[in-house]
């Protein structure tokens, strides 16, 4: 089965439908916003597990492989912190457009980072998840130690103790995780983008 | 066919070995270094489609694509051309470890471009292929009329005419474009690709 050559010249560098056509499935960014600990990793690893299971090549963009990497010159100014999500938004511009489910785990803590994101991605590329749970929940399970460090001032500007987290104000789903096991929530997301 | 549990853990973001398993390919990333107009971008869309052919997911990473979009704040000083490289390398490391054949189509004027590139990659991923084009030829082509512009004093340090292309020490393949055929270049990329 040969792609048609008007939609795939051989002239030019390959595009997105060329890449979606090889893969069979469609480019997407999940961008998951929430407070730190709130589960946007947990939800991530089950998105990825049952995304993989029909076979669809995904990337997960989080802090391990973006703040040690791409953004390693990046502290936590705001300035840094606005060039680092423009960072991670063209990024995950690139593997939209190779075709790849990319999910995005950041706290993105302002409507303003959000809307950057979108913008640089491309609206009907976005799908924004809040992943909603109750900062004395996320302090409580504190995987990483770093709210204990904020309320003890050894970190500065830390979302939820010493710096707001802005509610989203019109995200495409709300995931509350107290009331959601984790395969509900997968499923969630799972409707939602294979709607659009 | 369920892919092996302790190859792939079910808590984890997805590794290497799942994407690469699931797409049936190897990632690697092929490094093209040679003056502007010296043949990249041809190579990497012959390339592209013959990978294509076979099946295989790529990823270009050129000017067009990186210098309007996660590098579109950096400009041409020494301090922004290795910046520019390093957030280069760190895009096609993610796609390498995403399982991609990442072609990335740069000038890299110098040898220590080229060595931050190839440790940010990791040598074992990182074929560096040398476009070997003579100046005159690549200034007669001039597609895109910067030859023009840098001789007129209207594009300053450009590569060739009055900043330096250190030749490539020691590149894992010289491709003389004068003596081959572009077809010719995709099959040595190929072959070294596959050896690998």
């Amino acid at each position: 089965m040969q792609p048609n050559e008007h939609l795939f010249p051989t002239d030019k560098i390959r595009g997105r439908e060329a890449k979606e056509y090889l893969l069979k499935q469609k480019g997407i960014a999940v961008w998951m916003t929430g407070l730190s600990g709130s589960g946007k990793t947990t939800i991530a690893v089950a998105l990825e597990k049952a995304l993989a299971e029909k076979g669809i090549l995904t990337q997960v963009l989080d802090g391990d492989n973006i703040r040690t990497g791409i953004n390693s010159n990046l502290g936590f100014s705001a300035t840094d912190r606005t060039e680092n999500i423009r960072r991670i938004a063209e990024v995950a511009r690139l593997f939209v457009h190779c075709g790849v489910v990319t999910i995005c785990c950041f706290v993105s803590p302002t409507e303003k980072l959000r809307r950057t994101a979108k913008k640089i991605i491309g609206a009907s590329d976005f799908v924004e998840v809040y992943i909603k749970t109750a900062l004395a929940v996320c302090e409580e399970r504190d995987v990483k130690g770093l709210y204990a460090k904020a309320r003890k001032g050894e970190i500065k500007d830390f979302t939820g103790v010493d710096a707001v987290f802005e509610t989203p104000l019109n995200p495409d789903l709300i995931l509350v995780t107290r009331h959601l096991p984790v395969e509900e929530s997968v499923d969630i997301i799972l409707k939602k983008i294979f709607s659009k």
